[in-house]
């Protein structure tokens, strides 16, 4: 972790250039009618839940090209995501991915307890071969013709519930990358009928407080076809299953052009919104930084949260999902909070009752001028505030690369292994 | 209509080519197992129905560039869509479009009858304004904020029923362009609500024997969302509404890249597939030709549908639905047809049973090619005999274009105006 | 035009808040280095172009639904194109379509200086035919197999030149809807070839002072192949003409996906950028207003023409090319001109000598971080300010809402007929 | 190899079904007015390139699932195309990549020899990092604002020709992914400059009679930025590089929605088409079996291609590229080969004088029925009576499968290791 009294200095240092910030700010939403203190209250009480695999450096199929210090199992990755919460105060969870990060769980809880951290959703993987395994997934996995190969996979799944239950995880997500390649290659429908029978079995071993998360995606890895192509497919899942399985939105997952912010306000509406992998993307499952290509975008799905809070079972998880391939992980991952945050912040500064009124008069002008008055509202002040106020940086990347962490964990860490391509 | 006399002749010249070739492919599918005779009796027993607008020109925002003898009333244009059916024997069905094609039922029966065709589905229009029309559809019909409007809309879809009623429809087909160009301008949640809430109403007001197509697209007239935007909110509609409601597919309206047949499986295995609107894209809802642009899309499209074949209550209303910007649309829609046609054709020809073989064992590239060898086979000859036998013309476009009907036609019919954009 | 007293009225009202917004961003800017004043003043000496056919309303293929007090000719327009300089004080020029706007060169210029507006880049129109036309554009303008086609439609380009010198317009933008709808319907390169040589007939007719500017598109109106489908044809374009041409970059033109901001820079370093068409677009040319979408990509575009200013020969032009259906024109217009100044404004705040050294140094999270803190910047003030010391609105769309100006026009100008597809 | 007694009895007892197929399909065409002789010493006389690495089993970042005798080396590469060649006919020469494929000239020579292939163009890879090598190539290669880390990229590229000049390659094959994962990582200008200026230097070391291909590709592995991102940046390389250079056109490069026969025409058109990466894509770069997703689409890039014949200095490299994840590459392999065969037969058979009369006339639908009555024939028995008069198997991939050569190779080859993405 980073050292207590490095952040304290540079907080400190900080400090009159921010209140000078956060005061103009505050006058000026005062001015628009809206109490600063409540939304950075509400900011402070936010919370986005860090991927395990995410701290690790990311790569495609050409290549993967490792950092120093690379985390080499899953307690280096919860000391990574303990700094970025320490640095960050936004990011109390970590979303173990089974097996890579399969220990035991006691080992596991006293980490997360030294870290300040606990677990969030559990991740189980059946789209790769594990040394030893029985049968391949190479050509599918819950929706595999074979039965054998289903019940492994199945199998694999309940495992994770299992291991969850232990750590204090509440929620099981399932991504496959079960389709094919070539017309012809699989029965569409049998395929999905076989990958909802599988669903199925998993299901009954969720615990009546879990909830599963299913998730689509457009392609990649499978080129032709995906069993879990689209919201529409997912939406199918999780009124078969029932009443705990909800549908998770990767913010990478869709067809060029899609209205991502629709497609939640839909699942929203039949109370099917599980929740969200955030991540940015220009071209497909890119996995960029958060906000990093089209902040808009971002703040128009916040703007649907928002719009929805205080429906009943309403709580989407949140987490993040990306590859970093060019940056330092750490630092990524905390921007990439803050940017969360950020959309989440404009978001609550929309005039609700405005928009609805140019809404219901057909003032499309003056509606988008509500939104855009949100978005425009640099928000940076009250992240920062919420973030001193708890100990947390008020500019967590440069404590970060003050304090030599990365350069520290580099010592004693082994050096990692470019060969292969990136898994993310 | 034209002269039968000219068409024997024609047929009769082309005869002895027919057999050779018919013959030759007879033999040539016999070593694959395949009695000829059966597949060509299937295909003469096809047909597509004809969009009544689709006679006229078509056009774009721009320009619109009408053609010689354009219909100028719905007696017009059933009198050409007699003539495609005349000459392909493929099209026995003509689907209307209202206010557009609002006639006397009497007379509208007289001049089917006249001209040997039938009545498919009723298509309501409420994405224009109508002259002397109490309630604008600017900002919406089905899901307008106004519920005057709204009623409105309703009201007009009851009346398309009504109207089907006497002239022996079955079907309704409703597609709106109720949306949104700005982020903010409409409440998602609220707007699919009231389109949901004023669906309810026409619904109810359907015949026990009828069936309730609505069609989903991604973008136009709308730019930023659209209420009905893809399959995925399409299905929620039909499974609200209720067991006579179906989803209808058209090829242009997805985001790019989307795997089409994938959606049509998936419909039909949840018992929603309504029916097509058939057509070719590139770019978006291009309204080109069908099969101009990916013939094998196509054909994939009916190997679904072929696949599905016998499923109890499978009966999915096919239609055409193009532009015709450059092209002559009594040649566009006849050659449109006997695409249809020979999807439908090639898609008979799968082997069902090597196929289903290859899918259990994964042998993606033998499946691959069983698909191929049946889209290969140039099923030519069999379309071209199941028309001689009906009495229709081996070559309708060549039949067409000696016949005069054109030329004929624009000597009576008004010259069509070329202002403005065009409406398809 | 508006009434001034009644500007200066709303001006003063709103004079403290702004002032007190303004000062606390300067100190803001201040912290970070810069003279808010400076920026200002660039600011304010920045203009965007109007299209005179953005003022009236716009509409689909399918309709348009037309607004009060549409503008019936070239004078009306001029009007109203008068009245969002007078508030914006940002759209000195106003850009003709011919023949839409054909009318008196001294007429023109007379109600120019009476509107205290000038004449931007003539557009000439091959993409519609006019009554009495001798030869129809149907089937393509300038790259039509008909040379005397061909010839016509430069005939109108020359002319276009001809009406632009007599009003002080200095350059000629043409855009062409030429293409095919069917694979084979045009030899791509004969019919490149054709249009090369009919652009190098109107460039011969250029005047030296004079720029000749095309535009791409991908598609619309010919949906399977466009003669200049993309900025690489484009380019070569310009090449072959010579150093009086350049490409136009409208934001809506492009493939699903494309980075506009690399074209921009491309077209940059080559010397052959002449411009923009402004919009914004989710799924094609939606012609949707300014920054609507996606605010994020018009400011990186903006980032990449404030880092070549000071580029020897550089001086793009810029012009809103905008389809307003469910908005009052004069308000989009109004707005979208702001939307431009605003990615102007904030490109200006780009700290560069640090992008530089971040870049250097592949710091990608840095040089990100950079470019976002000029974003995220609030600098609506600034261009308030800028507006209220040039005598124009503070609120530019609060004046005009309560101006009355549109109920006035709508008294004495004919109602427009919403019949047909709308036009843009 | 393949025992040739197998091959010979295999093509014996189909020798009678070959027959009839072809010489019904002879008297049709004859009907056509076509030799099918003159068709079939085309097709025999064609032959496309295999990329040394699609032996291998492909991947995604996700998983890679190695099959059974997966190549170990390029000396097992080549066995595995001579195997190609042996059964297809088709594939007579190899292209390799380095540094995977380096080996000692004479050896390479001698492999190539004892398999009946020659070398195609020459790889380079500066997209990986190799061990021991002194600069990463994490932020770039040729365009790296390193100037150590350019120089030691170009000094692979001249590499790469000496071993070519070694075993009689005439081509270098340069793709890079260099680009930027966010906004403001790389100054576009700057970077392509730079790598400008890195190609000029390896095109500095190429031979006279030899050429040097540049490849574009939208994204991946960068995800915001790529340095070679289109046609239009890959011209102006080849421009500013020299006659030597031309670019290559691989059909999964490309934006969504993109004409690539359009494009395909434009760098004919302007001498800069230098050859292709065959393949098909649905979403991407998906790398999949060529003509697996749109055979139409070949065909008419196929259409241009024979169009061109006889264009003086009109020479493209024709090599497939694809990855091969879910079939046996050799099978996979083999049958892109021969549906490259395929287009090439369709597209001879275009009536192109009937087709340049319908486009005189536009006569759009004739156009069009023109190219579809060419691709329509089934031209199975052309490509298959080449390979038996040639020696190579009527059906290569139920020859090879009877060989039992994959279960023989599995027996020597050591395991492949399944851990890491797939590399392709």
């Amino acid at each position: 972790m980073i050292d207590e009294t490095t952040i304290a200095a540079a907080n400190e240092a900080a400090d009159a250039t921010l209140r000078a910030d956060y005061d103009a700010l505050g006058e000026h939403l005062s001015r628009r009618g809206i109490d600063i203190a409540a939304i950075k209250d509400r900011v402070a009480a936010y919370g986005v839940a860090i991927p395990s695999w995410g701290v690790g450096t990311g790569g495609t199929r050409f290549a993967r090209f490792p950092g120093e210090g690379e985390p080499a199992n899953v307690f280096d990755k919860l000391d990574d995501c303990g700094v970025i919460h320490q640095l960050t105060g936004a990011t109390p969870r970590v979303s173990l991915h089974i097996p890579w990060d399969d220990a035991d769980p006691a080992d596991l809880l006293a980490k997360a307890e030294e870290t300040g951290l606990a677990f969030d959703a559990m991740n189980s993987n059946t789209f790769q071969d594990q040394p030893g395994q029985a049968h391949s997934y190479k050509y599918g996995s819950l929706s595999h013709t074979d039965a054998a190969t289903r019940a492994q996979a199945v199998e694999h799944n309940l495992y994770c519930i299992e291991l969850g239950q232990k750590i204090g995880s509440k929620a099981l997500t399932i991504w496959v990358g079960d389709g094919s390649n070539f017309p012809g290659q699989s029965h569409f429908t049998k395929q999905f009928e076989r990958y909802l029978g599988s669903a199925k079995e998993v299901y009954a071993g969720l615990p009546a407080d879990w909830r599963l998360f299913t998730e689509h995606k457009m392609f990649e890895p499978a080129f032709y076809s995906t069993v879990v192509q689209d919201w529409g497919t997912n939406y199918m899942i999780a009124k078969e299953l029932g009443a705990q399985a909800h549908c998770l939105v990767d913010l990478g997952h869709h067809a060029p052009n899609v209205n991502i912010e629709m497609i939640v306000a839909r699942l929203i509406q039949f109370g099917k919104l599980g929740g969200f992998h955030f991540n940015d993307s220009k071209y497909g499952d890119d996995d960029l930084d958060t906000a990093a290509i089209d902040p808009y975008r971002l703040f128009l799905v916040f703007n649907e949260l928002v719009d929805s809070e205080g429906t009943p079972d309403f709580d989407p998880a949140h987490m993040l999902d990306q590859s970093h391939n060019v940056t330092d992980p750490i630092e990524s991952l905390m921007n990439s909070a803050m940017e969360v945050q950020r959309a989440y912040a404009q978001a609550l500064l929309v005039d609700r009752s405005a928009l609805a009124g140019h809404q219901e008069e057909n003032d499309a002008l003056m509606a988008s001028e509500t939104l855009k008055a949100a978005f425009r509202t640099d928000v940076t002040p009250i992240l920062q505030m919420a973030r001193r106020e708890s100990g947390a940086a008020i500019d967590p990347v440069s404590a970060y690369r003050r304090s030599g962490y990365r350069a520290a964990v580099a010592q004693t860490r082994p050096k990692a292994d470019g060969s292969g391509g990136g898994i993310v």
